[in-house]
């Protein structure tokens, strides 16, 4: 479990060679899971520390589920298991962008959908298909 | 200030065609910032309902700054304005993609790179530069 380096001053989190993520006050930073294919935006989910050790331990990605409170490994059930090709942090590591290849008929959203982005919203609040 | 519609049932959340955010606990709900031109991700970020407002009031992307707690234009100083040419919601409705062009050099990150996800992490919690 020493994948995860203590918080460190602001230069550090920025400029420094060890992985430092900045949890939020449940624990937990951003993740967005992008096809390593062609670039299409997945999904968004979150990740704590556990979620992110089983990720590097095993390649496959883990994230924290929100709602039922427990390590999540996307596509156990479906089979879109997504394998991990780079992650990616930014600046004050508060947020990874992960690379993946997806598995089963390459989908993410829990409606069907390839990706949970699939809907555009217009001004004045409507939201149409994409 | 009626762009935002009231939560519904899930199927109305994923398959609806009114805005309805799902805000988090401290009423925020994950931007992600996208280069319009070649889909390089560029920032993650949070935005609540004013930010939201006034991004589809202006065309200008508006955040808000969790540590100065206060509505952030993205480079008002800067000049790295994000203007927006689409956004896309997720089946949840509790993060938008945001596609966008940049002002000035084009850039985001506070750290003068154009992507705040100029680091990869590596198995063992080693960051190297992309």
């Amino acid at each position: 479990m020493d994948v995860i380096s203590p918080p460190a001053d602001a230069h550090d989190q920025e400029e420094g060679t060890r992985f430092r993520p900045k949890f939020d006050a449940n624990g937990l930073i951003t993740a967005v899971a992008v096809d390593a294919g062609d670039g299409t935006i997945l999904m968004i989910a979150h990740m704590n520390a556990e979620a992110i050790h089983a990720t590097l331990a095993t390649g496959i990605v883990h994230y924290w589920s929100r709602s039922r409170k427990t390590l999540w490994k996307k596509g156990e059930t479906s089979g879109q298991l997504q394998t991990v090709q780079r992650i990616l942090t930014d600046c004050d590591q508060d947020a990874l962008v992960i690379e993946v290849t997806v598995g089963a008929d390459g989908g993410a959203c829990h409606t069907g959908r390839r990706s949970c982005f699939y809907r555009e919203l217009k001004v004045g609040g409507t939201l149409t298909l994409v």
